[in-house]
């Protein structure tokens, strides 16, 4: 009767031990399948990579966890960012084909240096005033400038110090300081210098020829990450000669499509870049109008370049969507992927562009940072299939964030929501044009356990959600295949 | 014909007008509805009040989003929290009955100055070592310190300056400082500081006359809160006397309840306290186990005190509950209150503790800071109706978060699940025993249409999310409700 007891008792006792872990088991393997990648199962070769990956990336997250003080993604971007290229995980990710960049505006994707070597070329002008104003011209501009326009060549030569001259230009083509903390103690002080960053390349590269190099450079930068294919915000800005001769932006666009099909003629293994046109938010209900209009008259004459519609410009500030709902929500022959949601200002007229991009049939919601804060926002765009087009450098440099694992990405891929990774303006804060959003959301944001598959799940996803016409899609995706077939096949672990 | 294609065209436009109204306005019922206290309706009385309320939140709101850069609740805690008084939505919340605190460690209700005033106590000794080490006795301690031990009294007269001698002693018991960022540049630094402060204090109430009036003292500041019940957390510590006699935990539990017992004495309108009994996470699996036998004993020979067992200590750095899983499975005739997603660290075993927690029966999760990293457990925590007891200030001071509106709490609200408000350990950051909590979660994380019907919500669910038992909720809940009632239909708007 005794050993019957003790039988029955080891037995029940068993059975609820293993209840407890399968239980437990059910729920991991429950979370595991509904974050992105979830889905996705590896090929043997695709296994191996995944190992290393894994390896490596585990190692630095045990380290962070047993060191904290010396885990850079609870600090500022710019306190850890030349740390960035000695991490295994990050040579590797470096060199995977991630697909498309499907959100970055067209004249931030090049940094500083680049922006200085412009400084460097002929007949271009300077002036130091309040700000420092830059001039392409044949001639002393004609433009009024609280200081007096000089030859950047004479002023270069006039400096005492060219060490400390061309940091002082520098200094105006990035946000990077030393100091992140005390230099920008609110989100107002970023966007204050991010604005003086934009008035300060606008001239440099409202040069044409200089637009049509700095362009066809931002695309080589694209390549270069091992991206196929990209989708640019841009206002089109105007283009003028050295003589002064100022180019409509229908000039723009034309000189846009050239230097793409240069670039793909180039390089045969980029499949291309198309436009969102992308105006800014500050300009009035009727100017948006005329703005749409704009767009179907110039894809009209420039076919094959422009996919859509967005305003641009910092969120908060700017007029919220629903300002101009009353023309917008007329449009049904132009695709929209606009800003939403890049504020923490839960409530807001800002925060409720949320739902007015969704209602407006956004194809993409650019950042979406605030997102969970709208659960039927979510249930829309999970409906509708919209993809977020989520920036985690941008957003944590922008001061919505600071230690990127509060950033909501890591919800976003826990739900398996429809995410693309992309860098907003990379150039702006010294950032790679991919390679840096992808780490730092892999190895900071996502979960322990996210590997290769959900890597491979966001390089597609970049594709699938791309505005490319079915036909051209199937094609870029039968190409990514290859491309990304090969770079596992010969990956080796020994060589990051 | 042409009028009546316009009329045909008006009537479309119209009604497309009237469709997206519709949809806008569908949205935002349904997260008016999904969102903590949506299904709550106010009297006539609670509107009058809930305008007056609004319309200041509004204005701080407004003027926040105009001037981020005086916006202080993107700020540390510490830069903000001596203007917190001057805010009117404030010194309304201060007023309101808010029902029970339901996650506070009882060694750390009150701040500095109380714990400075105890310092003036006669047989109070001191050594000024490596930290700062204090006992009360009635002759020299024999106790190694590494400097030497003299009477507190004597120190402070042969020191030179008493202001300064008198805040270096305080400087001990806050992990305020005016240099947050400098101060705590990781968690690491913050959590070293928040253990000095611990042992700081330790010695200082565990002398027996002096723990009896903490508690009381800390009943009383709960109190002036307007909470009428609490649920404190405690490790029991073993208290003594001035001659050295040390007594054992039991001793301290009837004690609790001795105090505890005079409070609702001298106070009758406030309902009581209970223990959840929470030793260190750090202790083993055996001791674990040993420790719920402990309350088990207790409970019996020190009855209506305990409701429950919970695991303390900083989560990151201690065992993760699956270590002691053997044990607490088997536990059936013990409430647990678990610490779980204290952390940032996505996907590592401390992060795990959310499951477990569930898994285990957990009635309430405290923090439960990474649970939007789990849609399996937030499922389960629906599904069960466990609490999320959250400690928004905590959690800003601790690390996880900086700037409050990225504090998951947004997110807990927006979805409606089961929150209940809480201070953690409010004397450690000089905060208000509750009042902070609630203003900071009201005016800084809550969305801007959050209104009187989610603080009455707040309040309801911190008693039905209590473990009292159902005749003693019940009676509390209608207290609650004569409460609430007298003080909406007192409330003067002029008057704050």
């Amino acid at each position: 009767m005794r050993v019957l007891v003790v039988l029955v008792w080891t037995v029940l006792a068993y059975s609820k031990c293993d209840e407890y872990d399968e239980q437990r088991a059910r729920i991991l393997a429950l979370e595991s399948r509904l974050a992105l990648g979830g889905n996705t199962s590896l090929s043997a070769a695709e296994s191996r990579l995944n190992d290393c990956l894994m390896r490596h990336k585990l190692h630095e997250l045990d380290y962070g966890y047993l060191h904290p003080e010396h885990y850079n993604f609870s600090q500022h971007f710019f306190k850890y960012k030349d740390a960035i290229p000695q991490s295994k995980v990050y040579r590797i990710i470096k060199a995977m084909p991630k697909g498309a960049v499907l959100h970055v505006h067209d004249m931030s994707v090049l940094g500083p240096d680049y922006m200085l070597n412009i400084t460097y070329m002929e007949h271009l002008y300077v002036c130091f005033g309040e700000r420092i104003q830059f001039r392409f011209s044949i001639k002393m501009p004609n433009i009024s400038c609280d200081g007096h326009w000089q030859l950047m060549k004479d002023a270069r030569k006039a400096s005492k110090n060219l060490t400390e001259f061309d940091a002082m230009i520098r200094d105006q083509f990035t946000l990077v300081v030393e100091n992140p903390d005390v230099v920008y103690p609110s989100i107002n002080e970023t966007w204050t210098r991010f604005g003086r960053y934009f008035s300060s390349i606008y001239y440099l590269i409202a040069y044409r020829p200089v637009w049509e190099q700095y362009t066809y450079d931002a695309l080589t930068a694209l390549r270069n990450e091992n991206v196929m294919y990209a989708e640019l915000r841009s206002s089109l800005q105007t283009l003028h000669e050295l003589d002064g001769t100022t180019h409509d932006k229908l000039t723009t666009a034309k000189t846009y499509k050239k230097v793409i099909n240069q670039f793909v003629k180039d390089h045969p293994d980029f499949c291309g870049a198309k436009i969102i046109y992308a105006p800014p938010r500050s300009e009035n209900r009727q100017a948006v109008a005329s703005n749409i209009q704009f767009l179907r008259e110039t894809r009209k004459k420039v076919p094959d370049l422009f996919i859509g519609f967005d305003l641009v410009g910092r969120e908060d500030m700017g007029y919220p969507l629903l300002e101009f709902v009353p023309v917008l929500k007329k449009v049904t022959d132009v695709n929209f992927f606009f800003h939403a949601g890049e504020t923490n200002w839960y409530g807001s007229g800002t925060d409720e562009n949320l739902i007015d991009a969704v209602l407006l049939g956004a194809k993409r919601l650019g950042h979406a940072y605030a997102l969970l804060k709208h659960p039927a926002v979510v249930r829309e765009v999970q409906a509708r299939g919209v993809a977020l087009e989520v920036n985690v450098v941008s957003n944590a440099v922008l001061s919505l964030v600071r230690d990127v694992r509060n950033h909501p990405l890591s919800e976003f891929l826990a739900a398996g929501l429809p995410v693309v990774l992309s860098s907003d303006d990379p150039g702006a804060w010294e950032a790679d044009p991919l390679s840096d959003d992808w780490y730092v959301a892999f190895t900071g944001v996502a979960s322990r356990h996210a590997d290769l598959r959900m890597l491979k799940t966001l390089a597609l996803n970049s594709l699938k959600y791309s505005a490319l016409e079915p036909p051209e899609k199937q094609q870029v995706l039968e190409d990514f295949h290859v491309r990304w077939n090969h770079f596992v096949d010969h990956f080796d672990c020994s060589s990051y």
